[in-house]
C-alpha cells in the first residue's frame, strides 16, 4: 500500500470519527429509541434518488474525457453497469414499508440531494477524471460505519431480510468493490494532483451526503409536526 | 406584486437577517477590523470561477429544454450575453491587489465552489426550467447586503474605483437587472410548482454561496498559519 | 478584406455555381411548374425541426469550450438570442397553408434532418470553436440564391406577405447579419486552421441542407403516390 | 423471430445489395486490382476517429434517458464496456502499415466522419432510446459484406495475422455480438416507433458510412494526385 492510499484512508477514518454532519440521522436510528417508518421512508426516496444517477456520473466520466487512459474508461464503464439501477432497491424497500405509488409519484429530490448528483455530475465530466474515484472510495467502505444504524432499523422494526434489499445487497458486494476501487487508484493515479483530486471528491460527497441525511431528519421533524406538504402522502401508506 | 413574490422577498430577507451562513467572512470585512487583502483575494479567486460558469448555465436553460417558452429562453439568451465575461473583473481585481500571473496559473475551484458551479447547472439542465430564476433573484438584490462589507475593503485598503470593478459593475446595474427578473419571475410562473422551484433553488444557491463564502475565510486562516499549499503563492504577489 | 475571406466567398459561389445537391428542389420551384403546396408544407416541417436548434447549437458553442475568447462568446450569446423562436415562424407559414394542429403533432424530424441537426451539434460542442461560423456565413448569405423559388411559390399559390414570415424575415436581416458574421470573421480567425475549420463547416453543412432538401422531394414524391405514412396527414389540411 | 425483424433483416440485406454508396472504395479493394495502401491507411485513419466515439455514444444512451428500462440500460453500458478501446487496433494496424507518429498527431476526422460521430451522438442522447440500436444491428453483421474486400487487402499486401487486428477482432465476435443485438431488439421494441426508430437509424447510419468511406476515396485520389495537405504525411511512412 502506496503511502498516499494510507493517507486516504486515515483522511476517511478521521472523517467517520468526528461524524460532526452526519450525527442527527445517526443517533435518530441508535440502537433503544423509539423509531418512526416515516424517517426511514423519507431515508429511502433520497437514496432512490441520488443512486438512480450513480451509474450515470460514473458512465459520464468515460464520456466525457476523449483522451482516457482505456483501462480506465474501461473500469468506469463496468462499474456503472454493476450500480445500473440500484435505485430500484431502495424503491422495493420503500414499497415493503408500505409505499403503494410508482416511481413516477414521488416527489422530486430535495434541493440538497440534488446538490450531490450536480456535484457528481460536475466532477465526473470536468477537472481531473480520476477525481469521482473518491466517491466510489468511501461509499464502498461505509457500511462498516452504517452498519449499527441498519442493525437498530432492522430490529427495532422488526424488518426481515427482503425489505433492506439496498443495503443488504451493498454490504454484500462491498468487501470486493472496495479491493476493486482501492486497486485501481494505485493503478492509475500517476501525480499528487491525482491524489488530491481523489481527497477533495471524497471528502466533499462525504459531506454533501451528511448535509442531505441532515436535511432528511430536518424533513422528518417537519412531517412529524405536520408541516410538510412535500411527504405528508407517506402519513397514509407508512405506518409509524 | 403578487403573494407568491411577496412571499419570496420575505424568504430572502429572513434569510439574510438570519445570516448564520455567511457570517465569518462578513464579520472579517466588518469596518474597523484590520484586513488582510489576501483574504479578499482568495474571495475574488473563487469568485473569478463561479462567476466563469454563470453565463454559461444560464445559456443551458435555453439549450437544454426543447419545449421552452420563447420568451423566456430569449431571456436566458439575452440574460446571458450581458454575464459573458464578467469573470474578468474579479480577474482584473486581482491584478490589482498585486497578482501577476495569468487565468490559467490560477489554482482549480475550490471543491465548495466547483459544488455551487455543479449545482447551478444541473438546476438548469434539468427538472422546473424556471428554478435558475431564483438564483439570479437574490444575486441581483445582494449588493446591498454586501455594501457594508465592501465599503470597509475600499476604506481600508484606500482601493481606487478601479480596483473593485467586479462589485461596482454590479451594484450599477443592480437595480434594473432585479427588477426585470421580477418581471419575469411575474409573467413566467404558472404553478405553485414554479414558485417552489424558484426558491428552492434560491435558498439552495445562497447557502452554497454562504459555504462557498465560509470556505474561503477557513482556507484565509490556514494561509496566516502558513498551512495552505494552495494559495501559498499569494504570500508573494499581494501585499498584507 | 483579407485573402482567405475572398477563398470562403470564391468557394460558396462555386457551391451553388454547381448545385449538384440542391437542384432537385429548387427545379421543383422553378417558376412556370405547376407546384403541390404540400411539397412546401414538407420543407416548412423539416425547417421548423432543424431551425429549433439553432439557437441552441449557436448557445453550445459558448457553454463547451471554457478558454472561450470573450468578444466571440458574446457574439455567439448575440446571435442565438437572435434566432431564438424562429421555428415557429417556419409553424405560422405552415398553418397558413391550412395545418390545423399543434407542434406536439408534427412528425419527428426526417433522419437527414437529425443528421444536420446532430452535426451542428458536435461541431459546436467540439474542436475548433469557429467552425460553426461556416454555417452562419452561407446560412445569412444563402437567400439570394433561394430568391428565385421563393418568388415562384409566392407567385404560383397567390401566398400573401403573411403567409411566407420565415423567408421575409431571413431576407429582410440578410444584409445586416451577413456583414456581422463576415467582420466576426476577420477578427477572430487567427491561424490557418481556423480558416480551415470554417471552411470545412460551411460545405458539410451546405451539402447536409442539400441532403435534406433532397429527401424531401423523394418524401413528397411518395406522399404523391400515395406512399407516404409520415406526410399523410397533409392530403387532409393542405390544399394541393 | 419476428415479422418486424425478418423486414429489418431484408432492409439491411436490399442496402448492400445495391451498394450504390459504398461501392466506390469497394471496386478499389477488389481482388486483382493494383492496391495503394494510403488507401488503407486513409481509411484505418476515419475508422480510429469514429471507433474512438462508438463506445462513448453507445453509454450516452443510458445517461441521457433517465427513466430507461434497466435492462436495457444494462445491455448499453456493457456493450460500451465492450467496445471501449477498439480504435486502438485500428491505430495499431496503422502502425503495422508504417506509420511513425503519435495519436494526437494524427489529422482531424473528416467532415463526413464528424457527421457519422454527429448523428450517432444526437441519436443516443435524444428521441426514441431504442433507435441507437439500428446502428450496432447491421455494424455486427457488416463483416460478411467486408469479408471480399479484406481478403483481398491481406493478399495484395501480405499483410499478416497481427496487422488486420481491426477487423479481425470484429469477425471473430461478429456470431455473438450480432445475435446478442437481435435478441435485445426483439425483448425490448414494444411497438411500431421502436422498430421505425431503429430502421431509421440502422439505413441513415449505414448511408453516412458509405459517404464517409467515399470521401476516403476521393482523398485518396487528391493525395494520388500530389493534391492533399491533410495525409501527405503518409507520403514519407506508409509504402504504397
Amino acid at each position: 500500500m502506496s503511502a498516499q492510499m494510507d493517507r486516504l484512508k486515515k483522511t476517511l477514518k478521521d472523517f467517520f470519527a468526528e461524524k460532526s454532519s452526519t450525527s442527527k440521522i445517526m443517533e435518530a436510528f441508535e440502537p433503544g429509541k423509539p423509531l418512526d417508518r416515516r424517517l426511514f421512508a423519507i431515508y429511502l426516496i433520497e437514496t432512490f434518488h441520488y443512486t438512480r444517477h450513480n451509474a450515470r456520473n460514473q458512465a459520464a466520466v468515460a464520456i466525457n474525457h476523449v483522451d482516457l487512459d482505456i483501462r480506465y474508461m474501461k473500469y468506469c464503464l463496468k462499474h456503472a453497469h454493476e450500480e445500473a439501477g440500484h435505485e430500484m432497491m431502495a424503491f422495493h424497500d420503500l414499497k415493503s414499508l408500505g409505499y403503494k405509488g410508482t416511481v413516477e409519484k414521488l416527489p422530486e429530490p430535495l434541493p440538497q440531494t440534488q446538490t450531490l448528483i450536480g456535484y457528481l455530475y460536475h466532477v465526473s465530466k470536468t477537472g481531473n477524471p480520476l477525481a469521482r474515484l473518491g466517491y466510489s472510495f468511501w461509499a464502498e467502505r461505509s457500511y462498516q460505519y452504517i452498519e449499527p444504524m441498519l442493525g437498530a432499523i432492522r430490529d427495532e422494526f422488526g424488518i426481515k431480510k427482503g425489505g433492506m434489499t439496498f443495503f443488504d445487497e451493498h454490504s454484500d458486494i462491498d468487501t470486493k468493490h472496495a479491493a476493486e476501487v482501492e486497486e485501481v487508484i494505485e493503478r492509475t493515479c500517476k501525480t499528487d494532483e491525482d491524489w488530491k483530486a481523489i481527497e477533495d471528491c471524497m471528502i466533499m460527497s462525504l459531506k454533501l451526503t451528511g448535509l442531505m441525511m441532515k436535511t432528511v431528519y430536518e424533513e422528518f421533524l417537519l412531517l412529524q409536526q405536520g408541516k410538510s406538504d412535500r411527504y405528508a402522502f407517506l402519513n397514509e401508506s407508512i405506518q409509524k
